[in-house]
């Protein structure tokens, strides 16, 4: 295996962001992708990570190959790339090879690590509410949100996109209408709570993409979907909080 | 009580600097101004602070209104405004209710609360030394004095101001002439010590003010003012330190 | 002695570098130089500094003047320094006095210290190899290897420079060859082992030159140099590891 990255904004920032949820990785290396499907250790989030062949210069793969490693470690690397940097990802001798070339040649060896968890199948999900606007906007809002509490409620119904949280005493709210950049489409009105910690991790993929397209049903899981075209998806799927209160 | 600005520098940044001095508030909203008078809880310092409705594009109120409020509360709020959104203050239900508007209506509901202390009255204070200087040049020279101690010495004569600070081992001193930036009005020779700590946290005020006007008197207190002509109004009024060194 | 400086760029950045290796240091001033030589409290660093006359605007000293003084202490008067104003150094009753002169004017009055460290002498070494390379490079090299482990390991033969580092699973590796910007002088191939921690402190006089000379031998101590012409010269000197793995 060997593939080379000239533009490495993408898995650099990729892998920052899934690190925040999965400390240990098993990607895949198929004709098609360097991917990833992952579940946080607390079985709550799921992330599914492709980064296309078509955005390398060079995406040599022979057999489908798996690359379990640590993304602390692979963080690490990846924090000394320049922007002038070619990176190349090759597999030696059971380890992860990773060469940085730009005014010099830089290799890292990083070990190759056993990651027990089975293969992650994707679930199959249908929604009942599916939003999309700017990416920065999202992320704002659970920004927003924080101030207040630990749980976030998303609404939905056709007119409005409701982003809020309350405690006793404090509340916040945030509220889309469908605009030029803004989609909203929902049957009947959708209404569901999810932990802000996790949320606040995943919409550090507003760095990646311009949009995000948001799906979730009432009391039913959220999904949040970045795309470049050609280049990378990451998604994440996060189970709601159906408590109590 | 409704209360919209457009320019909400003013108001995000003197609460900021308030609430390092005093951390719940009693505003009163007058058909003048915004505006609070308090005490820091250790009864040295005062705050006095104002920011004039001709500042705000909207200024209802029917009858003077209080706004008790946590400091902290409100200054997580105000860290969430964007330079382009617009701010609205109301009184909703014994909440203070803050809606920013910008590509998104985000709203905040912050609890009232019961401050106890009395309303404060502003002392008549008479002062023998009077310095009008760039803001900034006074908060650098707080700045270089806490290098040394915790006290700092104000002094002036016709002449000269001049503001040092002393250790066992160490000296500082700063001194300043007339000139077309600065003035100084002194009747003989004035000299008192303050704390740095206080004097720190007071000359953040060079952030809404190119000038400040100091004045103080011997081993009397020194009062700063800040003052954006026809917007805002913030000064600060501390004790001295009359110690036996 | 007096000695005025206008760009203050150099003694206040070498004097950040020393003091991360050095916290009380004799200073001698000739006629040639405001200057030091000192050995870290372990005995394993030694930090050489010369700041030329010639970069003075004033350099007024009668006979050799010793300045003993805390580098903590005079760090803290240096960050005050702004880009416009001028430092003036002069020994006055057993103190050191700093005067910043911009808008105002500011003193500062600091201890002398008794340093009681003999006067340090700069060893004779011969050097193998000798690397000149541009100083960033070295310093990102350094800052690669941060990513292994505790040491480095520096290799040289006539056509590669080689900097690594490895743990018992991790491995990083940087490579140099000769060009326009990079030569490479070696003896047979030279091999040598350093701490990181020490070579961290030394390499941020990157930030004063854009060049370091690097010398080191098998086994024996290295030796970096970086040189401003005319104004300043910064050179290190670190005892090698020689460890049993």
């Amino acid at each position: 295996m060997k593939l080379t990255l000239s533009d490495t904004k993408y898995i650099k920032d990729s892998t920052s962001i899934i690190s925040e949820l999965v400390t240990e990785a098993r990607f895949k290396v198929t004709k098609e992708a360097f991917e990833l499907v992952a579940m946080d250790p607390a079985n709550v989030a799921m992330v599914i990570f492709k980064l296309f062949s078509s955005s390398f210069v060079e995406f040599e793969v022979k057999e489908e190959v798996d690359i379990a490693i640590n993304l602390n470690d692979l963080k690490q690397v990846f924090r000394r790339i320049k922007p002038s940097d070619t990176l190349t990802l090759e597999d030696a001798d059971g380890k992860l090879k990773l060469t940085l070339k730009g005014a010099q040649k830089r290799t890292f060896h990083l070990p190759m690590i056993d990651v027990e968890a089975r293969e992650q199948k994707i679930p199959e999900l249908t929604f009942s509410a599916t939003i999309v606007c700017p990416a920065g906007q999202l992320a704002d809002a659970i920004e927003d949100m924080d101030i207040v509490g630990e749980s976030v409620v998303f609404e939905a119904d056709g007119k409005t996109f409701e982003v809020s949280s309350a405690s006793e005493l404090t509340k916040a709210q945030v509220t889309m209408t469908p605009d030029s950049n803004t989609k909203i489409v929902a049957d009947e009105k959708q209404k569901a709570k999810y932990s802000i910690e996790y949320l606040k991790k995943m919409v550090a993929g507003s760095k990646l993409a311009d949009n995000v397209q948001v799906q979730f049903s009432k009391d039913y899981p959220i999904k949040l979907e970045y795309k470049v075209l050609n280049v990378m998806f990451l998604a994440f799927i996060l189970a709601p909080r159906v408590d109590n209160d």
